[in-house]
Protein backbone atom coordinates (compact mmCIF):
# COMPACT_ATOMS: atom_id res chain seq x y z
CA UNK A 1 0.00 0.00 0.00
CA UNK A 2 1.81 3.17 -1.05
CA UNK A 3 0.65 5.98 -3.17
CA UNK A 4 2.73 7.55 -6.92
CA UNK A 5 3.98 10.52 -7.54
CA UNK A 6 1.63 10.72 -10.33
CA UNK A 7 -1.16 10.97 -8.03
CA UNK A 8 0.78 13.20 -5.80
CA UNK A 9 1.29 16.37 -8.14
CA UNK A 10 -2.28 17.32 -8.46
CA UNK A 11 -2.95 17.70 -4.53
CA UNK A 12 -4.15 21.56 -3.73
CA UNK A 13 -2.68 23.09 -0.88
CA UNK A 14 -5.27 22.98 1.34
CA UNK A 15 -5.68 19.27 1.05
CA UNK A 16 -2.56 19.38 3.29
CA UNK A 17 -3.62 20.18 6.66
CA UNK A 18 -7.01 18.42 6.02
CA UNK A 19 -4.78 15.16 5.42
CA UNK A 20 -2.97 16.27 9.11
CA UNK A 21 -6.41 15.92 10.77
CA UNK A 22 -7.78 12.97 9.07
CA UNK A 23 -4.43 11.25 10.70
CA UNK A 24 -5.29 12.98 14.05
CA UNK A 25 -8.91 11.22 13.48
CA UNK A 26 -7.39 7.55 12.70
CA UNK A 27 -5.59 7.87 16.04
CA UNK A 28 -8.44 9.31 18.04
CA UNK A 29 -11.05 6.86 16.39
CA UNK A 30 -11.71 3.67 18.07
CA UNK A 31 -11.79 1.76 15.10
CA UNK A 32 -9.54 -0.39 14.92
CA UNK A 33 -9.50 -2.33 11.48
CA UNK A 34 -12.05 -0.35 9.30
CA UNK A 35 -12.82 3.39 9.06
CA UNK A 36 -15.77 4.90 7.04
CA UNK A 37 -15.27 8.24 5.46
CA UNK A 38 -18.27 9.21 7.40
CA UNK A 39 -16.59 8.68 10.43
CA UNK A 40 -13.71 10.28 9.26
CA UNK A 41 -16.14 13.20 8.81
CA UNK A 42 -17.35 13.34 11.88
CA UNK A 43 -14.18 13.48 13.81
CA UNK A 44 -12.91 16.38 11.88
CA UNK A 45 -15.71 18.22 11.02
CA UNK A 46 -15.24 18.11 6.66
CA UNK A 47 -17.96 16.38 4.95
CA UNK A 48 -17.24 12.64 3.79
CA UNK A 49 -17.51 13.64 0.29
CA UNK A 50 -14.22 16.09 0.87
CA UNK A 51 -12.50 13.21 2.41
CA UNK A 52 -13.11 10.59 -0.10
CA UNK A 53 -12.21 13.28 -2.65
CA UNK A 54 -8.21 14.06 -0.65
CA UNK A 55 -7.69 10.96 -0.05
CA UNK A 56 -8.55 9.59 -3.74
CA UNK A 57 -5.34 11.54 -4.62
CA UNK A 58 -3.14 8.96 -3.23
CA UNK A 59 -4.26 6.08 -5.16
CA UNK A 60 -6.84 3.69 -4.38
CA UNK A 61 -7.14 2.29 -0.68
CA UNK A 62 -10.27 2.39 0.41
CA UNK A 63 -13.29 -0.18 -0.35
CA UNK A 64 -16.44 1.04 -1.30
CA UNK A 65 -19.50 0.56 1.16
CA UNK A 66 -16.76 -1.11 3.58
CA UNK A 67 -14.25 2.02 4.58
CA UNK A 68 -10.87 2.30 4.50
CA UNK A 69 -8.12 -0.01 6.31
CA UNK A 70 -7.39 1.86 9.42
CA UNK A 71 -3.66 0.60 9.48
CA UNK A 72 -3.26 1.42 6.02
CA UNK A 73 -4.66 4.65 5.95
CA UNK A 74 -1.95 5.66 8.83
CA UNK A 75 0.65 4.71 7.29
CA UNK A 76 0.14 6.19 3.92
CA UNK A 77 -1.14 9.51 5.83
CA UNK A 78 2.58 9.30 7.73
CA UNK A 79 4.19 8.79 4.44
CA UNK A 80 2.25 11.65 2.60
CA UNK A 81 3.05 13.96 5.39
CA UNK A 82 6.70 13.16 5.29
CA UNK A 83 6.25 12.05 9.50
CA UNK A 84 6.93 8.49 9.23
CA UNK A 85 10.30 9.44 10.45
CA UNK A 86 12.21 11.76 12.69
CA UNK A 87 12.77 15.23 11.69
CA UNK A 88 15.85 16.74 13.96
CA UNK A 89 14.80 20.22 14.38
CA UNK A 90 17.21 23.74 15.28
CA UNK A 91 14.82 26.27 17.06
CA UNK A 92 16.54 29.75 15.96
CA UNK A 93 15.68 32.50 18.36
CA UNK A 94 15.18 31.79 22.34
CA UNK A 95 12.87 34.57 22.89
CA UNK A 96 9.18 34.15 24.83
CA UNK A 97 7.63 32.46 20.72
CA UNK A 98 10.83 30.46 21.16
CA UNK A 99 10.72 29.26 24.29
CA UNK A 100 6.56 28.69 23.75
CA UNK A 101 7.41 26.94 20.89
CA UNK A 102 10.29 24.34 22.79
CA UNK A 103 7.52 23.88 25.23
CA UNK A 104 4.76 22.66 22.48
CA UNK A 105 4.72 18.86 23.11
CA UNK A 106 2.70 18.49 19.88
CA UNK A 107 5.94 18.85 17.63
CA UNK A 108 7.36 16.28 19.34
CA UNK A 109 4.49 13.58 19.27
CA UNK A 110 4.27 14.44 15.74
CA UNK A 111 8.08 13.35 15.08
CA UNK A 112 9.82 16.84 14.99
CA UNK A 113 12.47 16.61 17.41
CA UNK A 114 13.56 19.87 18.32
CA UNK A 115 17.11 19.11 18.73
CA UNK A 116 19.32 22.39 19.10
CA UNK A 117 18.53 26.16 20.23
CA UNK A 118 20.54 28.61 18.54
CA UNK A 119 20.88 32.53 20.34
CA UNK A 120 23.22 35.40 20.41
CA UNK A 121 22.33 36.93 23.71
CA UNK A 122 25.17 35.78 26.05
CA UNK A 123 22.34 35.12 28.91
CA UNK A 124 21.10 32.46 27.08
CA UNK A 125 23.90 30.85 25.30
CA UNK A 126 25.01 27.49 27.39
CA UNK A 127 21.51 27.06 29.44
CA UNK A 128 19.70 24.15 28.87
CA UNK A 129 15.58 24.66 28.05
CA UNK A 130 13.41 21.72 28.78
CA UNK A 131 16.38 19.85 27.88
CA UNK A 132 17.35 21.73 24.99
CA UNK A 133 20.84 23.84 24.69
CA UNK A 134 21.42 26.68 23.76
CA UNK A 135 24.41 27.23 21.37
CA UNK A 136 25.58 30.46 19.60
CA UNK A 137 24.61 31.18 15.89
CA UNK A 138 28.05 30.39 14.88
CA UNK A 139 28.09 26.72 16.04
CA UNK A 140 25.08 25.96 13.80
CA UNK A 141 27.26 24.68 11.02
CA UNK A 142 29.31 22.16 13.99
CA UNK A 143 25.50 20.72 15.40
CA UNK A 144 23.29 20.73 12.23
CA UNK A 145 26.06 18.27 10.62
CA UNK A 146 26.34 16.22 13.94
CA UNK A 147 23.08 16.41 14.19
CA UNK A 148 21.61 15.89 10.73
CA UNK A 149 19.07 18.98 11.08
CA UNK A 150 17.51 19.43 7.86
CA UNK A 151 14.38 21.21 9.22
CA UNK A 152 14.33 24.83 11.24
CA UNK A 153 12.06 27.03 12.90
CA UNK A 154 12.64 30.64 12.81
CA UNK A 155 11.52 33.47 15.20
CA UNK A 156 13.82 35.74 15.41
CA UNK A 157 13.45 39.66 14.64
CA UNK A 158 12.28 40.70 10.90
CA UNK A 159 15.55 42.37 10.22
CA UNK A 160 17.77 39.28 11.15
CA UNK A 161 15.52 36.85 9.41
CA UNK A 162 17.49 36.57 6.20
CA UNK A 163 20.86 36.51 7.57
CA UNK A 164 19.72 33.45 9.68
CA UNK A 165 17.95 32.16 6.92
CA UNK A 166 21.00 32.48 4.39
CA UNK A 167 22.81 30.71 7.58
CA UNK A 168 20.58 28.09 7.94
CA UNK A 169 21.00 27.19 3.74
CA UNK A 170 24.32 27.33 4.05
CA UNK A 171 24.42 24.45 6.54
CA UNK A 172 22.47 22.14 4.61
CA UNK A 173 18.36 23.04 6.40
CA UNK A 174 15.93 22.14 3.37
CA UNK A 175 13.17 23.34 5.42
CA UNK A 176 11.90 26.07 7.51
CA UNK A 177 9.07 27.33 9.51
CA UNK A 178 9.40 31.47 9.93
CA UNK A 179 7.63 33.69 11.78
CA UNK A 180 9.30 36.60 10.85
CA UNK A 181 7.01 39.13 9.30
CA UNK A 182 9.17 39.50 6.20
CA UNK A 183 9.48 38.08 3.09
CA UNK A 184 12.53 35.72 2.69
CA UNK A 185 14.35 34.64 -0.01
CA UNK A 186 15.44 30.65 0.22
CA UNK A 187 17.40 29.04 -3.07
CA UNK A 188 15.24 26.28 -4.99
CA UNK A 189 15.16 23.12 -3.41
CA UNK A 190 14.90 24.60 0.09
CA UNK A 191 11.17 24.67 1.42
CA UNK A 192 9.93 27.73 3.47
CA UNK A 193 6.87 28.50 5.04
CA UNK A 194 5.59 31.49 6.70
CA UNK A 195 3.40 32.65 9.98
CA UNK A 196 2.74 35.51 10.18
CA UNK A 197 0.51 36.38 13.39
CA UNK A 198 -0.26 40.22 12.05
CA UNK A 199 -2.11 38.39 8.56
CA UNK A 200 -3.95 35.50 10.16
CA UNK A 201 -5.62 38.41 12.55
CA UNK A 202 -6.48 40.02 9.64
CA UNK A 203 -8.11 37.13 8.06
CA UNK A 204 -10.15 36.61 10.81
CA UNK A 205 -11.05 40.06 11.13
CA UNK A 206 -12.22 39.57 7.26
CA UNK A 207 -14.31 37.12 8.13
CA UNK A 208 -15.55 38.94 11.28
CA UNK A 209 -17.39 41.88 9.47
CA UNK A 210 -18.18 39.39 6.17
CA UNK A 211 -20.79 37.63 7.59
CA UNK B 1 -14.62 54.70 -4.00
CA UNK B 2 -15.86 51.40 -1.87
CA UNK B 3 -16.57 47.80 -2.76
CA UNK B 4 -20.09 46.16 -2.93
CA UNK B 5 -21.04 43.10 -1.16
CA UNK B 6 -22.20 41.79 -4.46
CA UNK B 7 -18.32 41.33 -5.67
CA UNK B 8 -17.50 40.19 -1.76
CA UNK B 9 -19.42 36.70 -2.02
CA UNK B 10 -17.07 35.14 -4.75
CA UNK B 11 -14.02 35.66 -2.97
CA UNK B 12 -11.53 32.32 -2.76
CA UNK B 13 -10.56 31.87 1.06
CA UNK B 14 -6.84 32.26 -0.14
CA UNK B 15 -7.44 35.91 -1.88
CA UNK B 16 -7.65 37.07 1.90
CA UNK B 17 -3.96 37.17 3.03
CA UNK B 18 -2.41 38.14 -0.44
CA UNK B 19 -4.88 41.27 -0.19
CA UNK B 20 -2.53 41.51 3.70
CA UNK B 21 0.45 41.07 1.43
CA UNK B 22 -0.71 44.15 -0.93
CA UNK B 23 -1.56 46.38 2.19
CA UNK B 24 1.59 45.87 3.00
CA UNK B 25 3.26 46.65 -0.28
CA UNK B 26 1.56 49.80 -0.54
CA UNK B 27 2.81 50.55 2.84
CA UNK B 28 6.40 49.95 1.84
CA UNK B 29 5.89 51.49 -1.80
CA UNK B 30 7.41 54.79 -2.66
CA UNK B 31 4.75 55.61 -5.31
CA UNK B 32 2.64 58.42 -3.56
CA UNK B 33 -0.22 58.77 -6.43
CA UNK B 34 -0.24 55.20 -8.57
CA UNK B 35 0.62 52.01 -8.60
CA UNK B 36 1.21 49.23 -11.08
CA UNK B 37 -0.10 45.45 -10.87
CA UNK B 38 3.89 45.31 -11.32
CA UNK B 39 5.13 46.91 -9.28
CA UNK B 40 2.79 45.26 -6.13
CA UNK B 41 3.90 41.98 -7.54
CA UNK B 42 7.43 42.62 -7.34
CA UNK B 43 6.72 43.73 -3.79
CA UNK B 44 4.83 40.69 -2.71
CA UNK B 45 6.24 37.97 -4.75
CA UNK B 46 3.03 37.28 -6.59
CA UNK B 47 2.49 37.92 -9.99
CA UNK B 48 1.07 40.97 -11.35
CA UNK B 49 -1.56 38.95 -13.20
CA UNK B 50 -2.85 37.41 -9.40
CA UNK B 51 -2.70 41.08 -8.28
CA UNK B 52 -5.48 42.45 -10.82
CA UNK B 53 -7.29 39.49 -10.27
CA UNK B 54 -7.39 39.84 -6.39
CA UNK B 55 -8.10 43.42 -6.90
CA UNK B 56 -10.80 42.59 -9.32
CA UNK B 57 -13.21 41.32 -6.62
CA UNK B 58 -13.60 44.26 -5.61
CA UNK B 59 -14.45 46.45 -8.39
CA UNK B 60 -13.28 48.69 -10.41
CA UNK B 61 -10.36 50.99 -8.48
CA UNK B 62 -7.36 50.72 -11.08
CA UNK B 63 -6.62 52.39 -14.49
CA UNK B 64 -6.04 50.16 -17.23
CA UNK B 65 -2.15 51.16 -18.23
CA UNK B 66 -2.06 53.90 -15.44
CA UNK B 67 -2.43 51.50 -11.95
CA UNK B 68 -4.33 52.08 -8.82
CA UNK B 69 -4.60 55.51 -6.89
CA UNK B 70 -2.29 54.47 -3.67
CA UNK B 71 -5.02 56.33 -1.66
CA UNK B 72 -7.81 54.71 -2.54
CA UNK B 73 -6.25 51.32 -2.78
CA UNK B 74 -4.98 51.73 0.69
CA UNK B 75 -8.37 52.68 2.10
CA UNK B 76 -10.48 49.53 0.13
CA UNK B 77 -7.84 47.40 1.58
CA UNK B 78 -8.36 48.59 5.29
CA UNK B 79 -11.99 48.56 4.94
CA UNK B 80 -12.23 44.81 3.33
CA UNK B 81 -9.82 43.69 6.07
CA UNK B 82 -11.71 45.22 8.57
CA UNK B 83 -9.05 47.01 9.90
CA UNK B 84 -10.07 50.32 9.07
CA UNK B 85 -11.29 50.81 12.80
CA UNK B 86 -9.37 49.26 16.00
CA UNK B 87 -10.09 46.02 17.38
CA UNK B 88 -10.09 45.60 21.12
CA UNK B 89 -8.80 41.86 21.53
CA UNK B 90 -8.70 39.95 24.95
CA UNK B 91 -5.47 37.80 25.31
CA UNK B 92 -6.70 34.42 26.97
CA UNK B 93 -3.82 32.70 28.54
CA UNK B 94 -0.57 34.45 29.61
CA UNK B 95 2.06 31.23 29.24
CA UNK B 96 5.14 31.72 26.51
CA UNK B 97 3.12 31.47 23.63
CA UNK B 98 0.70 34.48 25.51
CA UNK B 99 3.43 36.72 26.32
CA UNK B 100 5.23 36.49 22.83
CA UNK B 101 2.43 37.73 21.41
CA UNK B 102 1.46 40.51 23.29
CA UNK B 103 4.84 41.50 22.83
CA UNK B 104 4.14 41.32 19.10
CA UNK B 105 4.14 44.78 18.05
CA UNK B 106 2.75 43.91 14.86
CA UNK B 107 -0.66 43.12 16.18
CA UNK B 108 -1.03 46.40 17.38
CA UNK B 109 0.56 47.76 13.76
CA UNK B 110 -2.58 46.95 12.04
CA UNK B 111 -4.63 47.99 14.51
CA UNK B 112 -5.02 45.15 16.90
CA UNK B 113 -5.07 46.27 20.64
CA UNK B 114 -4.40 44.03 22.98
CA UNK B 115 -6.40 45.82 26.01
CA UNK B 116 -6.69 43.05 28.79
CA UNK B 117 -5.01 39.08 29.54
CA UNK B 118 -6.69 36.87 31.25
CA UNK B 119 -5.30 33.78 32.92
CA UNK B 120 -6.51 31.84 36.25
CA UNK B 121 -2.69 31.19 37.52
CA UNK B 122 -2.72 33.32 40.98
CA UNK B 123 0.75 34.60 40.22
CA UNK B 124 -0.13 36.34 37.15
CA UNK B 125 -3.06 38.04 38.28
CA UNK B 126 -2.53 41.16 38.81
CA UNK B 127 0.28 41.71 36.62
CA UNK B 128 1.41 44.24 34.78
CA UNK B 129 2.78 43.12 31.39
CA UNK B 130 3.63 45.17 28.64
CA UNK B 131 1.18 47.77 29.97
CA UNK B 132 -1.38 44.93 30.29
CA UNK B 133 -3.07 43.79 32.77
CA UNK B 134 -3.63 40.49 33.69
CA UNK B 135 -7.00 39.97 35.03
CA UNK B 136 -8.74 36.39 36.36
CA UNK B 137 -11.36 34.70 34.37
CA UNK B 138 -14.25 34.90 35.81
CA UNK B 139 -13.41 38.97 35.66
CA UNK B 140 -13.92 38.38 31.43
CA UNK B 141 -17.41 40.04 31.41
CA UNK B 142 -17.15 43.03 32.95
CA UNK B 143 -13.98 43.91 31.01
CA UNK B 144 -15.54 42.34 27.31
CA UNK B 145 -18.63 45.06 28.54
CA UNK B 146 -16.58 47.53 29.69
CA UNK B 147 -14.18 47.90 26.82
CA UNK B 148 -16.32 46.48 23.70
CA UNK B 149 -14.24 43.16 23.65
CA UNK B 150 -15.46 41.68 20.32
CA UNK B 151 -12.20 39.64 19.33
CA UNK B 152 -9.70 37.15 21.70
CA UNK B 153 -6.72 35.30 21.20
CA UNK B 154 -6.60 31.67 22.93
CA UNK B 155 -3.54 30.25 23.83
CA UNK B 156 -4.75 27.75 27.01
CA UNK B 157 -3.95 23.90 27.13
CA UNK B 158 -5.94 22.00 24.94
CA UNK B 159 -8.76 20.58 27.80
CA UNK B 160 -9.39 24.36 28.75
CA UNK B 161 -9.74 25.69 24.97
CA UNK B 162 -13.27 24.82 24.93
CA UNK B 163 -15.16 26.18 28.74
CA UNK B 164 -12.62 29.22 27.28
CA UNK B 165 -14.73 29.98 24.27
CA UNK B 166 -17.68 29.11 25.44
CA UNK B 167 -16.89 31.66 27.99
CA UNK B 168 -15.90 34.38 25.00
CA UNK B 169 -18.95 33.97 23.28
CA UNK B 170 -21.41 34.26 26.26
CA UNK B 171 -19.80 38.11 26.72
CA UNK B 172 -20.00 38.76 22.81
CA UNK B 173 -16.89 37.81 21.49
CA UNK B 174 -17.47 37.44 17.46
CA UNK B 175 -13.73 36.47 16.24
CA UNK B 176 -11.42 33.90 17.82
CA UNK B 177 -7.87 33.17 17.30
CA UNK B 178 -7.01 29.67 18.82
CA UNK B 179 -3.90 28.25 19.31
CA UNK B 180 -5.43 25.34 21.00
CA UNK B 181 -4.84 22.05 18.95
CA UNK B 182 -8.36 21.21 19.20
CA UNK B 183 -11.46 21.45 16.95
CA UNK B 184 -13.95 24.01 18.96
CA UNK B 185 -17.60 24.40 18.80
CA UNK B 186 -18.82 28.12 18.11
CA UNK B 187 -22.27 29.12 17.15
CA UNK B 188 -23.28 30.72 14.35
CA UNK B 189 -22.28 34.37 13.79
CA UNK B 190 -18.98 33.52 15.74
CA UNK B 191 -15.83 33.14 13.76
CA UNK B 192 -13.03 31.36 14.47
CA UNK B 193 -9.06 30.77 12.81
CA UNK B 194 -6.79 27.79 14.10
CA UNK B 195 -3.57 27.94 13.84
CA UNK B 196 -2.59 24.66 15.01
CA UNK B 197 1.58 24.65 15.13
CA UNK B 198 2.22 21.12 14.43
CA UNK B 199 0.05 21.06 11.59
CA UNK B 200 1.60 23.72 9.92
CA UNK B 201 5.23 21.61 10.48
CA UNK B 202 3.33 18.44 9.22
CA UNK B 203 2.82 21.25 5.96
CA UNK B 204 6.22 22.29 5.68
CA UNK B 205 7.37 18.66 6.55
CA UNK B 206 4.93 17.38 3.11
CA UNK B 207 6.60 20.68 0.91
CA UNK B 208 9.99 19.18 1.49
CA UNK B 209 9.64 15.76 0.45
CA UNK B 210 7.79 16.56 -2.66
CA UNK B 211 9.58 18.55 -4.39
Amino acid sequence: MTFTEQHERRIPQRTIPRLSHYYRALLESREVQLISSETIAELTGYTAAQVRRDLAYFGQFGTPGRGYSVEDLKKVLLQILGIDHQWNVALIGMGNLGLALLRYRGFHEQGFNIIAGFDNDPRKVGQMIEGVKVHQMDELAEYAKRDQIRMAVVTVPASAAQAVVDQLVGVGVKAILNFAPVRLQVPGGVKIHNIDLAIELERLSFLAIHK
